[in-house]
């Protein structure tokens, strides 16, 4: 029975008026006002289901992939091990796990469309790319189209202002850096458009596991800079994602 | 004399190529390539010029804010004080002082034009205002149109479920909180689109001057949370802006 | 309208079915099943409404404490200061102030009946004097008989000893301290009721505005303390009368 | 010879008066007013002895637990390892061991007993279930009944609410979260019991070890939060079980 | 009555053995065993009682300094504020104010007699003074001949080797540094008696409030330095006097 | 006596050989190996001696001032206030006081001398001019020829590559900047000399009094950036100046 | 030749003066003035040498012991793994090695002699004995008599209670403590001599490796304790062999 | 083509001026104005290329070696492991790996001319050598001469004042100093040419991986000291040798 049904019932007659009271106070938020809560949840599960893999056990991981598989959902994981990915590897579809980013997915039909938008991800080095193939394969589930431009830092001007013009044409930009963590704010002053922030803990000494870079990030004097937590490449590509798609029907 | 004459010139043997070169290395980056590098400057330039007020001194204030005065530019200064204020309050032009936000304005042509898309502005709580507003002025006067939800902290979660329909209309939120911190992930959970955390100085004890709040942000469980610097309004006001104004061609 | 009525305007085919089911969307919380997000306020109305006052202009202060006033509720407001007293010290009812603890509270019903069950609240030093009354004077408001044991710190351990028994007659403690912070520990260790820490910021150098001692109190060996924000007596005496009232009934 | 006995022999001219005085210095606290040092021990004997695994040999391990052992009490183990476990599973009696929550237990005639009241243990993700069944089982192993509410975390609230009126039954709520840790605050706001915050240490980059959920928790905005140390189970637990069965007797 | 009357009470049958029993549950602890507990103190009491003047009001400090002024004891306070003198510098007796280490002392017989062993006192810098002269006229409160060794910071090297000889013969070192606090660690290395580090928050930036001093202080490779709380005067000068006073007796 | 007249007398039999070991043993530092102590000292004395003013009472100020002045020496004072230049304006010489770097000067002969080299200052942002003059100040007294290249930081790009070919005739750099801290790190990727970077506190939030800005320079990719105190002007200039004395031969 | 043979040399003509001037610079500084530099070597030596074995590889170490091993004095090695031990295990004399508190000891002549004065040594917890066995051995090692109070710490408050007497027998104190770190100021505040507290890394969570005790027993409220590095056992046994040591003839 | 071909093409009537002036636009920057940005980069070029080899897999770091190889440059990686150098030592030419300091090196030309002016490296202890290695190799590497004084800590002063002349020859001083890292403090008051101090995360305790030393050396009262990155030996090295051949020419 849903909402309409039990109007429907009250309406003939058939149903008691207190019946139909208990009924509205249990009623699942889904089917009435509180069904809003699941607005996102709905407009995300056409891009599949998302599992963080870090510090959850083999066994674990296998039995949420499996229920999520069987559901015949599109997944992303993220920090994967190759233990977990060697669990689940062997199930139907195309099950792909890449090693660096740690990422293992099994793409579904919104995955199959073309790609929308211009994403950019940039990297202060070669060490901040795990994190950078995160967020960009993230974005690129989400259905965003990702260019890539690495090792741009700060320390190295000429490296980004040679990328300059192709970096402007991205509508969401993912910077990430370690160390200093200076690309993102060099970076947003030279755009018009939101640039996200990723520190990593790439670094050693005073860098205290990256919280350098994510204060340099939160302090940046550019305007449009905004930052996620360190190392979380996943939720810059979400953010980008969700942004570009946003951005998207402008063209 | 610009790259088109000097080419013109040299074409024409008019000018020797010793000079030529000379010439090219001295060229105002404006002139060729990294002329980009003002792409966001004249963009930006069409709705005003921004002062940080704060740490001036009155007397340098007033010589920046009349320099830009007399170029007949909009002005949105942040973080200004009453002295300042006082200081540009004869000034010709609509000239318009906030004492919550600390925001004053010289309106120009580009915030006479309507304003675009829907940013909603969120406080946790009352004494959150200050930085909210400053936000949410921030990005009106970047042509974004605002709409505030005061008020609405989890600790009393009821307030903000009651609010969730006109919230989920923003394209844009900026979500305003100190001491725990918690309203922007709680609110991305229930929406799809992207989420500016703003932490607040607002609170006392294990607050940190804000620190609390800027963690539990940059830890959200929920996607789709960026976060800026503590007490930053400005500085989500106008990525909001900018956001909004990328995306508002999309209707 | 509420349910009621509107299940029996359906029955009576008075409304249409579709506007009913609006009507059910936007039906306000309180009706239907997230009314429960509401019985902890109605639970805590009957003891008064509570007012923060720090931060707040006496102003703002004014406006929110005429606005309760005027529905003649109790009023318990903590961290208010003298001047946001004086603009409400001529209104109606029995409006008291405590420099001390910078309590004001205006006197309802529930405030008249004997209070009930038994917390201690203890403190190390004098220093720690108004954070204490602030636990216990919230704790009074809100129904609770409170007995006080002051500078009873643990660098004069024979004043704790000395007072055991009493404060082992007690059913919740609030044990406040500031510098090193070990007031909580040893007493939970004495006795056999919760232990409510309140670390302050008393204290000087390396106690860092009170992080030394809330460090010691979560880090307390003893069972049965837990631990309230810095200089938070309101949020421990408002814990401590909780505990103390669901255990009133015991006796 | 006990006080009683001291006496009876001084009043009788059996003992001399400087040998009483003596005797009397070197009394056992237990004999006299200090014996209510003990109060809190005899009362929890009854429900077994508490060893901290964690940082014990194996060896000092085996010999503290035989010697529990052998004196016929119950025991509770918190933070066992799996030698540790193997070093005295082979002992007497119903000795059980789990491998989540690290919790060795010897039970008791305490622990046959039916449990009583009712503590909720909630945690924000599935992460945090160690932490949250070291908190079950102890509170179990006290004497709690205890309801278990896993994977509510804020960031999908309508998990949370659905389960709301179940959690709204409990006298004393444990809430564990990490990352974030906004659980215990929004909790806190739709009940009117006890809510004892856990901060665990699951996430990563700037939860610096759990600080962020820490300091969340102790900045709620909610009334009625307490909060433990950081991964703290076993604290959590044992308060919860703690007033639990002071309100018991309530019913 | 004490023990030896209650004991010749009791031989003497003039006391009943129940209302003997409850005197001593009741008897205060210096009575009897616990009275060890104020071993100390009696010690101390010799030397006069110690107010900390800073955070107390001048009521508060007042009504304090009287209470003991009554009974004819030698007071020393800490922290004194110019207030705080002025409200007690009329009472009888020599009462003595340092504006520049905010130290009041009212000498009585113990502060007459001469002062026994040999303290240094050492500051890194000029501006240390305050916190030096705290630790100089406490350690003499206590009946410490003290010398004082200004200004002999490790920036100039030659100025502290100069007055090697006569630092030397301390039995007891202060050494008083804010900026780097290198002083104890270098001096540590060049004598053979205790040095009491005493850390300052003299300093700007990166000092964090003495946090650089005092890290520097704890992680000295010399052996023989043990530290104090930042800018804790008053606790090297009582710990140095103790030391100094212990040692006396072997000259 | 020195060590010659010494050597002389025993050589002529005049001293006794055990008198003259006891005079070697006091021999002041200067006098023999360890007046290497001072090297530095008498090298620095030439450009006069230094004042740190903040911290110092105006009357110690005007004693240590007078004390200096009266032998004649150049000084430089640092962080004066207005009182301390007060009370030593009216004395003779030619004392200057700039407000802004509150720095205070009597020049003497070293710096009547043409400046030598070249040192460059920069600032990301207007703020922080006034440890950036302090820096210049500092530099110029000790005989380097400065120059200031002001409001040149990263968040707008093309400011500091306008002015990149002077920068770079530099042999010493000084980069100031606040909030993010990014300036001399991308600087110093485009220069082949030292670049001393000097955080600044100017900023709000998450920047901790300057931590961000330093812990950016600190962790910068760029080879040769070396760091100084936060805010600590004059540090860098005296730095840059040594550095720049000791290049200055080479042309 | 010595200084003595040098002033010879001069007085019988026998060495030029120039000569003599420079060979006194050159002179070692332990045959003139600055020998008092190492004072406390030669007082310390008779005790024998420190090793310091932590981070130094098996081969530096076993060279390093070798070289003292070989001038016939007796060693005191700290921090030693057991690799460390094997490789210098066969050398002749009684070379000793404690596994629980990582020392290596070759006794010599002095550690032979009756131990002086009384040093007692508490601990908090178990799991503080490597710690603690560290002091107590080192203590023993310079010469002082040690006794061991371990387990006392004031979660139970009895335990230490009982041992009190024995306590206060002591002439310094070294009281180790991990998680709050409480001891060392709840037995201060009991006896009349000089305590010791060493903060212990034991703990989890919130205790932010050994930062809460240490920031407890700096911030204690008792008079006369002073602190050393956390997990430092050795510095703190040294310090009190001195201080005891120095107090000892006073017997 | 170049710029020089480019506009003699231009002259001659060969070149279009729209594709001129596109091809200005994509000029590499080196061949114009922006050329500059590379100046440092060919400047170091001769003295070879540096590979940060920390955080490289194997895989990655024998590819980017092999690059330079091929190109026949000198190479200088640091923080090389030597599964990383396993992979590339059977490649042609000199390579040289230092387990110590875990440099590898490939010399070129640069590195066979004799090294040019003094520079010295310090150490406070033994464990601080993998550090002062790193520092006095890539020093050597980019052609200075360096001199080592290890194990001259502050707490043995002798150690340090007996090379102290020689010390003081050098024209830049690199101090590397863990614990409580007073060493270029007490060194900068010695010499009269920069100290560059490298703090170091030896230690244990509230070391806290190095930051006691770092803000020990920020903080020195000394002039003339400026900081790199905790165990940022490179860093020193490279500013040392940049500084040391700037002031080569001087003599």
């Amino acid at each position: 029975m849903n909402v309409d049904e039990l109007l429907a019932a009250v309406a003939a007659g058939k149903m008691d008026l207190n019946e139909a009271k208990t009924w509205l106070k249990k009623l699942p938020y889904e089917d009435i006002g509180v069904a809003k809560l699941d607005h996102h949840r709905s407009l995300r599960r056409g891009f599949g289901e998302v599992i963080f893999g870090q510090g959850k056990s083999v066994e674990d991981f296998e039995r949420i992939f499996r229920a999520f598989h069987e559901r015949g959902e599109a997944i992303l994981s993220t920090r994967t091990s190759k233990e977990q990915y060697a669990a689940v590897a062997h199930l139907d579809g195309a099950i792909a796990y890449d090693s660096r980013s740690r990422i293992l997915t099994l793409k579904g039909e919104a995955q199959k469309k073309p790609p929308v938008g211009a994403v950019a991800v940039l990297t202060g080095g070669t060490a901040d790319l795990p994190v950078a193939e995160e967020a960009a394969q993230t974005a690129e589930f989400f259905g965003a189209k990702v260019q890539r431009f690495y090792d741009v830092g700060v320390a190295g001007l000429h490296r980004l202002l040679d990328q300059l013009e192709a970096i402007q044409e991205a509508k969401v930009i993912v910077a990430v850096a370690g160390m200093e963590g200076a690309l993102p704010g060099v970076v947003a002053g030279l755009v018009s458009v939101p640039v996200l922030g990723v520190p990593t803990s790439v670094g050693y000494g005073a860098n205290f596991g990256g919280l350098s870079a994510l204060l340099t990030m939160l302090n940046s004097c550019s305007e449009g800079v905004s930052v996620v937590n360190i190392d979380n490449g996943f939720g810059a590509g979400y953010s980008a994602a969700q942004m570009n798609r946003l951005m998207a029907s402008e063209e």
